[in-house]
């Protein structure tokens, strides 16, 4: 089976920054049949990257390495990686004139500095970067492929997607195929998932597919890959063992792949023509952020309000001063109010809202950290109000109260 | 300097979990003014296990291998340890004794299987564990220790509090000690800075200090660490070299080591006892989420309103219906109205304003997707209005454009 290793290059990964590269590539490769030996952190150094890639080239077929690729002193990973495979770095000025008229389009002048990202490696295939001004190269040597690819996210990812998964199936898959979905849950903690699929998990070897589940505040993921002879019969393993494992989870189940809860509550949304706007309290927005991460949200999102004191959420939504003075911003009247009246007030067929404690301090005996109330108004229906007691610091409440709260968004449509 | 690798051993590493034990050791390590070289994550199997402690042993004088203590049959970091530093396992009844006598306390029988627990690398001292049943150890050979600990953070760290910290001070501090700061920097691109910045990196060993520059969209962070004979010393010259730093690139320095644009806009108003409220439009909540990031933001921030379709800029904000139809929503004017509103309609002492094309769609020639105008309205001072065109794609233009946002707030406080 094709071994697969993973250098990450880059000082703040040994300084305490949290690595989450492995969250996406692991599943890209998973999914191509390739298994992941072993995943090495550098730091800004030649001698430790020269290392490091050069034990990653000896043991495995494909080594990526990422970060490392910027303009600067510190930018060291075509080096290194030159000196580990023996091979010459060379200065390819059509690369530094993309970048001066990248520069040039955001009216910036290209710095000199910028001439390091035009080195490459000799013989290695240039891939392009649509988001930053880090190319990425391809060598190949010995039968074995090096990726050098940008560490921010933002700029690997689609450069893993669009020049590495495409070139590794091609090269590395052998006449065998592999094939994956992902089923996300919300709703359910991953012990009581896991408990529900356990038996799966027993005669996965039997199916010929393979289990992991991961977690994040508030979701579950299931990924179900399978490597077969033919695409067509690793695809039938993966949607027998989809269809085995919803009979035992299903109830959670709100999308699948690249599905998040934004997303599937976007397109019900848009299929219906509905209009959808929101009321935050505690959350402060992050309901409103994870809408609008979605491309395309204006068709269905109108907008919202943040109402981070009660004088703005009588002003902004009408919730009545009664209302505040006997229950409390944190009530499920509250919640109802702030529902119905940003629905009232953005004329949108739906809203949702959401009032809680968010923590570290405000929490009370009767109203602890975490107690957050949600309501969901919608045309031709009653309006929806959920309690909830989260667990977790400040960020992980508003982070679980967002998932709530767009859970509870999707069951009214 | 003393040289510490760390290898982690969990086949859910290499499958899309996320590794965080490095946000806990680095800074543990570096107050310790131990260098970190290398972080290995492989899979529960003897031999990568074997190979990649092996090969860190080698290389470092302390190894901390992490995870793989558990009773199951797929945790072998016991086997794989002892068998790359040649020496056996040995079973030591009475660890099994006290993994029964914890077992019992929470009223439940020890399986056999945790007697794996109790199987000891021949001369290992053994770790105490307060929070579950795997112990510790610590191997020393050829003057080179090697710790064993739990994958759990819960036990991990507590352990390494305990055990290890106590244990590498005393042996390896030899009389070191470190000190470090970072300067966070906005309004600056990493390469501007790194130029600004290039002679001190040159006499960065003179100066007995390493320099580290890291970026993320919009924020630039350069570190600064320090090792020397004494704590005092180690802290004269990092401040000697922040101070350096500052007189270079200071124009730009908004804070130091935890400080984030919010926090450090937060601050300042609270100190000045004034309060916020936002008006959003291509950033769609992003703004006010970072704003409410911040704990204890509801003493100075009122909320704002998330303004995704023209209508409700004219009815939330009291934007003019001839602005939209003589300059579109895009335009300063529509930003001016749009922070001189908010600040009106929610009775602030300041607002903030965005408004732009974030993309993919919605771009034209006049008016190109990254295209974003900022306005920033207070008290006592004449409305401030920025036009900035952002690169990158939907997400790095929405996290971009709350950082100007923010940079252009902190300017006017």
């Amino acid at each position: 089976m094709t071994r697969v290793e993973i250098v990450c290059v880059g000082t703040e990964l040994l300084s305490g920054k949290v690595n989450t590269h492995m969250a996406f590539l692991a599943p890209c490769l998973q999914g191509l049949g390739l298994r992941i030996g072993r995943e090495s952190s550098v730091g800004d150094s030649i001698g430790e990257i020269r290392a490091a890639v050069g034990e990653a080239f000896a043991r495995a077929d494909v080594v990526l390495v990422t970060g490392g690729l910027g303009p600067t002193f510190d930018d060291l990973t075509r080096e290194g990686t030159a000196e580990a495979l023996g091979l010459r770095l060379t200065y390819r000025p059509q690369i530094f004139e993309s970048i001066r008229r990248r520069f040039l389009r955001y009216g910036r002048t290209v710095p000199e500095e910028n001439k390091r990202q035009a080195h490459v490696i000799e013989g290695a295939t240039v891939l392009r970067n649509r988001v930053g001004s880090a190319p990425g190269q391809r060598v190949v040597r010995s039968g074995k492929a090096v990726f050098l690819l940008p560490g921010p996210p933002a700029e690997m990812q689609p450069m893993m997607r669009e020049h590495v998964v495409p070139y590794l199936r091609r090269t590395y898959s052998n006449g065998q195929a592999a094939a994956k979905t992902i089923l996300r849950l919300s709703g359910v903690s991953e012990s009581a998932a896991d408990e529900r699929l356990d038996p799966l998990y027993r005669s996965a070897g039997r199916r010929g597919v393979e289990f992991t589940i991961l977690s994040e505040p508030g979701l579950v993921h299931l990924h179900i890959t399978a490597v077969a002879g033919s695409r067509r019969e690793a695809e039938r393993r993966v949607a027998a063992a989809a269809a085995a494992a919803r009979r035992r989870v299903g109830e959670w189940v709100f999308g699948v792949d690249d599905d998040t809860l934004e997303s599937v509550a976007g397109a019900r949304l848009a299929r219906r023509g509905w209009t959808l706007a929101v009321a935050e309290s505690c959350t402060g927005g992050l309901l409103s952020r994870r809408l609008t991460k979605v491309a395309g949200a204006s068709k269905y999102y109108l907008g919202g309000v943040v109402c981070y004191s009660d004088g703005s959420k009588v002003r902004e939504l009408g919730v009545s001063r009664d209302t505040l003075h006997r229950s409390g911003a944190v009530s499920p009247a509250c919640a109802r109010e702030m529902a119905e009246g940003a629905r009232e007030r953005w004329g949108s067929d739906c809203a949702v809202s959401i009032t809680g404690i968010a923590g570290p301090g405000g929490g009370t005996k009767a109203k602890p950290v975490g107690l957050t109330y949600f309501a969901c108004a919608r045309r031709g229906a009653a309006t929806k109000v959920l309690r909830v007691h989260l667990p977790g610091d400040r960020d992980a409440v508003q982070q679980r109260a967002t998932g709530v709260a767009l859970a509870l968004l999707l069951r009214s449509l």
